[in-house]
């Protein structure tokens, strides 16, 4: 107690002047309280926030999933509420919910809980990668003491209503969850998302504990940002780089009779539409990757395919630069907020390949952040497929002459010629530049459950075709 | 059908320019679908939006609220989905849910039905003087066409399951729906967010017609943008501006000895938390805002009132100058997303009521534009407190010669010289034209719904005290 009454101000005052230092420096800040019921995750957390800044920080409680989230891979809504930078985000439960609680209850079974095991690794990698301080407490209270406290909330009317059947069904499985929490804390305990287990059976002890280790990790991290010497983490691609691509075995003559063309299209329209309503029925999501040169037609192929839906099965996400607010965070969290739940199609214009093409090529990014992205990017489509996301990636292939015939005709079209830019004409400079990012990008990211599909587009008609051809398949593959 | 043929190319070019014109002059525009079940809704949104590029619009499908959407006042979810300036947003379905569906199943009741009439218009007006094109369509079909429709979708099995029991149960009562529609029709229709009732029998004609109205109004107002004379709508506050001011009544003498202090605290931050379960099992949302001078003690007063609150159930929310992400919506954007939902407490630290002080005094907006404020906050906060809410606006008094010892207070300490900035002192030069703005919030936005409460803040103890005695009493009154 004496110790307590000593060290509080000091350590009360340095989390507030690290807090402005962070903000400074731009770093984001992830606090994860886990425990027991009844441990006082929520006493402890509003001792932490006190002495911080309000318009710095804020505490998101992770409920059990509600109808949104459910719809979606279960990382979705921790990543759409990571910090942006400079500031601190306090979670009281977390993704470990699904780790700890799903995996006793049964809900999450055996494989599924090996991905998620990987999920979550992968989950706090990346985000330490891209400069997150990440800290971890479990508070530790005993069955003994947990049933102390049950009493004590019961004894009081204001509080009685808080101990719930569940909390007392999860108090008699006591020694279940804590076989399980011994071995999540033993699998997720890492140098860049490190554990704290927490003696909660005495408040202040507790609090002094937490204020200390968040004091030091911060202070490490101002003082690493300081010398600027951040150590160079290891975690990049080192697949070694093939030589041959799909792209060479492309055959870019391929082509398709007018005739022949609207009777597919129309076919394949109607087929696509009642795939939409059998996927939302069957409540599968579906993602749909374009990407390809300048040109290529993206558009007009997209357009094709989306004519004869229903608009409130699908919804198209054309990417373009980052804008203020999604520079704040991590490349993939835009991609993460507008994953499609359950049962729709999300079909993205540009998509998160842009890290490893113009991102690269420009130098937007630092050679060790588009290294580092090819794993990072087959993680989250695992993740998306482990949740049952049909993904089709579509790379429409077109050859250099074709471009620039398009180029030159939409120069002449007057409705047309707003499509076309100088950034058109030297991205076109560029193109051996960018060939190698393509080739490299689609070695690396087809995976089995994640492959690419070349698409010819010297001919629309062809391209257009094959693209709702790919999708077709993909979709029943999965009914 | 030869009609069809000959003028829809060009509505399609002509769409697609102007919607590159609005993107450029920035102008939002708001589209709404409603109409009879299988009146074709999706259909003819699909066709609408072919030729629009994807960067530049979203459909929004308004389904019955969710779980999250049906804990806030029922226009969160239409504000919160608003389009940013440049963008076309398409409702399928919309707030008008409530005054049809939710009205004819007597999920609506007389009294709620008036205020969300009255609510709907202060809406679409808000969101009109703010720069938004608003159209609204409803298809019409008649009870013998609807029949055929579902007669149609029943025989094929992809789309069989599309007909819904209530569905039905809506068809039989064609007539009730009728009548509501007509007058919703009659009452909701302006001039500046007119009705088009479009005959959906022949999917042609109707499609013509909806194109001919978008067309038409995004012109006009390309035009009007172009001529630079935007017509000067006149629906700000027109109150006699009274000259006295609860302000002259305020005793700044007003203090609190440190013994009855500390007692106090205790009590209030004990009974306060036990209010904060009550609210909670109640569903009751509560908004405390904060405003005052520099240095008047909002940032300590508010920490004591949340010391010993459980996070899991508040959120404050500091509001400083608007984000580029925010600026391009309705000033109240920001303020909407940031509403508590059922059962939890928001604290705003500042407020939208930066709009008629900081931006009036500080020329950050037009006259007409903090002129307009005052009704636009009185319907907001109507809307709020017709849910349910208990509103606390708290004003922090403190005079000038106070804040002058707090600044040079705060230079001298080293720990608490961070927080105070050269713009405070500009600030303090405007004392006057401040105080001007202050008395003018005061007296047209203390209504008997949601009053100002002034705290004495010379004194910080009694002011700590009487905030939370304010919002005691509050929460109490609706208990």
């Amino acid at each position: 107690r004496a110790q307590f009454k000593s060290q509080m101000p000091g350590l009360e005052i340095e989390l507030a002047q690290l807090q402005r230092q962070i903000r400074n420096m731009n770093i984001p800040v992830i606090l994860v309280f886990e425990g027991w019921d009844a441990s006082g995750k929520s006493a402890l957390i509003n001792e932490l926030i006190q002495p911080l800044d309000p318009r710095g920080f804020s505490v998101h409680n992770a409920h059990a999933a509600n109808e949104e989230e459910a719809m979606r891979p279960f990382l979705w809504r921790f990543w759409t509420h990571t910090p942006e930078r400079g500031r601190i985000t306090v979670f009281n439960r977390s993704w470990y919910r699904r780790l700890l609680d799903d995996r006793v209850s049964g809900e999450v079974g055996k494989t599924e809980l090996e991905h998620s095991f990987e999920d979550v690794r992968a989950f706090e990698r990346q985000l330490a990668e891209d400069g997150n301080v990440i800290i971890k407490f479990f508070l530790h209270i005993s069955k003994e003491e947990q049933k102390r406290r049950f009493r004590e909330l019961k004894k009081d009317e204001n509080t009685a209503w808080r101990v719930t059947k569940s909390d007392m069904k999860r108090h008699r499985q006591y020694q279940k969850y804590f076989r399980a929490a011994d071995e999540m804390l033993a699998r997720t305990d890492s140098e860049f998302a490190p554990w704290f287990v927490v003696e909660a059976h005495n408040q202040r002890y507790a609090t002094l504990k937490i204020f200390r280790a968040v004091v030091q990790a911060l202070r490490r991290r101002v003082r690493q940002e300081k010398i600027r010497k951040r150590k160079v983490r290891s975690s990049e691609d080192e697949m070694p780089v093939a030589t041959s691509s799909i792209l060479d075995q492309v055959d870019l003559s391929l082509t398709l009779g007018e005739k022949a063309y609207r009777r597919e299209l129309k076919k394949k329209q109607k087929k696509l539409r009642d795939l939409e309503y059998r996927i939302y029925v069957a409540r599968i999501p579906v993602v749909i990757v374009y990407e390809g040169w300048d040109a290529a037609g993206k558009g007009g192929n997209l357009r094709r395919l989306t004519e004869k839906l229903d608009p409130s099965g699908y919804e198209v996400v054309p990417v373009s630069a980052p804008d203020s607010a999604e520079k704040k965070h991590h490349y993939l969290w835009r991609f993460w907020r507008s994953m499609p739940k359950a049962g729709h199609i999300t079909i993205f214009d540009r998509s998160w390949y842009g890290r490893v093409m113009v991102e690269r090529v420009e130098g937007f990014c630092s050679e060790l952040e588009w290294r580092r992205a090819y794993r990072e990017i087959r993680e989250m489509e695992q993740h998306m497929v482990n949740f049952g996301t049909v993904l089709v990636k579509l790379w429409l292939q077109i050859d250099p002459d074709e471009q620039l015939r398009r180029f030159r005709a939409r120069e002449e079209d007057s409705d047309k010629r707003w499509k076309i830019t100088d950034e058109d004409w030297r991205n076109r400079k560029k193109w051996k530049a960018y060939g190698v990012a393509v080739r490299e990008m689609l070695r690396r990211t087809s995976t089995p459950l994640a492959p690419w599909t070349v698409v010819e587009s010297n001919s629309k008609r062809h391209a257009r075709i094959k693209s709702m051809d790919t999708v077709i398949r993909a979709i029943e593959a999965r009914l």
